[in-house]
């Protein structure tokens, strides 16, 4: 039945985004329900799309496995067999009520440039691994990146006494799935074994969207810094305390927020501030609120600047609360250093970008991914598509089947014209 | 054994004060759980505090009884049985995890001045009546002032349908009380009957102590118009929509709450506006909000000045949705118009503050009260005792002795000069 689903989703003549639109909507059935999707690390599920990924590689002519930590390894020799490798990838797992372009882009195109080689009897001078990352999004575990961490060698070993919702550790949810929690170290691989780690990913934003590009060329994977910030004031009676003689959590944080969108909109290329999380207490509509707390998320190209601008909006909304006679309390609960794209390989993105006739663009991914963790081993380049409206992490995240082509053909051009860095000069 | 409490917490030589908090604290023993205090409409705890108040008002001469909606009503003949009568009150419900002064010190305050005036056996030009309403809080029905409405005649047929939290309408628990919900219209009295209502009550908030005065005469009961507003931007991802290209619905709240505080702040005299609850949609750190929904609570001591700030405050937050490309719903949920206390009489509570050797101040009203709904029968005065640090509906409410017995003082020296309307000039 699969085998028939995937010849009717890929005929030999059909383009490459026809095979991988086909090839998404597959994947997508894969679901922990109907009703949504939800692809969950270690679940049932996850075994039925490795599996299904695992047929994909091995009729693209690649050697196919899943390592200690549940990643779908392939891998397509070279002209000689045992060469250090060009990784390409992506995650196959996902937020819960996802959209199906997250992750499987990127994971299907390598798959299908590597289908066209291998169609084609073509043999590079290096070989071509695509990995399948278990786990990007970090659901089950509140734990990101755990996929690629176990690759770049850099997986904690602390996590797999992690308890998901249900009370399952991390280990035991390995054990279930067939897989050896003790020897997640095999997983990792070493430096030399890699000469570069190339990720294509929808870009999660409007930005090519507006200049009407299909493709873009990412400059950097922006580090984020996560803060809690909580203010304390004094709750009272709505209608008993004069305006003159409040102390107003809530119209504190509201201040906060305002100064914190001003203070990144204006003057600070790239730097983005959000308050995505707000929650005031006692919350009564006739009570003016205690206590506020809300979470702002920082993220900029770079991590000087990043630093920078964390520690001036720090100083703000400690100006802010001085001023309203509040108690601030303000904590850093996440941290995530930027990761630079190689310039030696974004260079050779640009030039198949351009080869294909498209104008390049260069931009930083303001989302995390996968090369945030294969930086410790390999340099790191991406490559951008479009999707509709930005949308995300929602049913409605969409790509047009031509811009999956597009991606398609300007990766197949950069693998296909790929110096390693000694020979790119 | 209650009559032993009685004797021990008021003495025949103790001050009214004592008196007073003897009995606060008595009644205050009267709740659903030894753990907070919370007397609810129709319940045992209403009955058991039913109970004790009518003894607390035959033994202080009157004769009482509970109404056709469980209030508590004593009536002290004046110089001739069966003339009109000045009324004192105030309610025994109380919020959930109350303090134990909001309403019972006004209730308890009136009983002690009539027991004093029955020991020295003084007997006056019109009677004196003391009303214990069973609800004003609207704890259990989510319908304020209940027991005054029914007195003033006011009461909506409509709402004995209303059911609690555990599905018990209004009219099955009246039955379970004992009384006939058929019959709540022989609760109200005519107007002919009552020669004005005052009613004694903590302030509530912070403005009576910041002047170091016990007491304060009351302007008007403040009418409030609540608003519940919606925000709908576009939710996005917090790394990778630039901020130029945000419609992020919880910025556009926060300049609205700004720009609410700042309005009511700015030479509005007793304008008092609130955003007590809000809530951002989806709410997750790294997601731009697309929906927020928050409350604006605006009171002010005209109805005039209250409504040309809702019109001004709605312009102005329909121009921050729009500027921000935000659509914008507002809708009002709740509007009561302001019950001016009557010249004559707070004229008569000004007289009996300045007699007992205190400044007079006037202040408006912010929270609702019995007052509201008595208006429709009779003018109505307010006089307002200091609580500490203007703490109200929390186990924190207190009150000292000596301002309760500057209360009491107050009230009996009001009731002993009172002249009625006519005669007042």
């Amino acid at each position: 039945m699969r085998e028939m689903k995937e010849a009717i989703a890929a005929p030999q003549n059909s383009s490459l985004g026809d095979q991988i639109v086909g090839r998404i909507n597959e994947l997508a059935a894969i679901s922990e329900s109907s009703a949504h999707l939800a692809r969950i690390f270690l679940t049932r599920e996850h075994r039925a799309a490795a599996d299904l990924i695992l047929g994909w590689m091995r009729s693209a002519g690649m050697r196919a496995h899943l390592d200690a930590i549940g990643n779908v390894c392939g891998r397509y020799e070279g002209e000689v067999a045992g060469l250090p490798c060009l990784m390409l990838g992506s995650h196959h797992d996902t937020v819960r009520d996802a959209g199906k372009w997250d992750g499987p882009l990127g994971l299907i195109t390598a798959i299908c440039c590597v289908a066209d080689l291998h169609r084609r009897g073509r043999r590079l001078p290096f070989a071509i691994e695509v990995t399948g990352f278990a786990d990007e999004e970090g659901v089950r575990f509140a734990s990101t990146l755990l996929g690629s961490r176990a690759v770049a060698g850099t997986f904690v070993e602390s996590v797999l006494g992690v308890k998901d919702a249900n009370g399952v550790s991390m280990r035991d949810a390995l054990v279930q799935f067939g897989l050896d929690p003790d020897h997640i170290g095999a997983a990792a691989r070493a430096r030399g074994e890699l000469l570069a780690y190339v990720e294509l990913h929808i870009e999660q934003g409007p930005v090519l969207e507006g200049l009407n590009l299909p493709v873009g060329v990412v400059s950097a994977i922006a580090g984020a810094t996560r803060l809690a910030a909580s203010l304390t004031g004094m709750a009272g009676h709505a209608g008993t305390v004069p305006m003159a003689l409040r102390r107003d959590a809530l119209a504190g944080a509201a201040e906060c927020i305002v100064e914190i969108e001003e203070f990144c909109r204006t003057g600070h290329d790239g730097l983005v501030g959000t308050v995505g999380y707000i929650h005031a207490m006692p919350g009564a509509t006739n009570v003016i609120p205690g206590e506020v707390s809300f979470t702002i998320d920082i993220r900029a190209p770079t991590d000087a600047h990043r630093k920078l601008a964390v520690a001036d909006i720090v100083r703000r909304i400690e100006a802010i609360a001085k001023r309203r006679k509040l108690s601030l309390q303000v904590d850093v609960t996440h941290e995530n250093r930027t990761a630079p794209c190689a310039p030696w390989l974004r260079s050779q993105v640009t030039e198949a970008i351009a080869a294909e006739g498209y104008r390049v663009f260069e931009l930083p991914s303001g989302a995390g991914h996968d090369g945030m963790a294969m930086i410790d081993i390999a340099d790191v380049a991406m490559l951008f598509v479009r999707c509709r409206g930005g949308i995300s992490h929602h049913p409605d995240e969409h790509v047009e089947v031509a811009d999956a082509d597009a991606g398609a053909r300007v990766l197949l051009r950069l693998i296909e014209n790929f110096r390693p860095r000694d020979a790119a000069k």
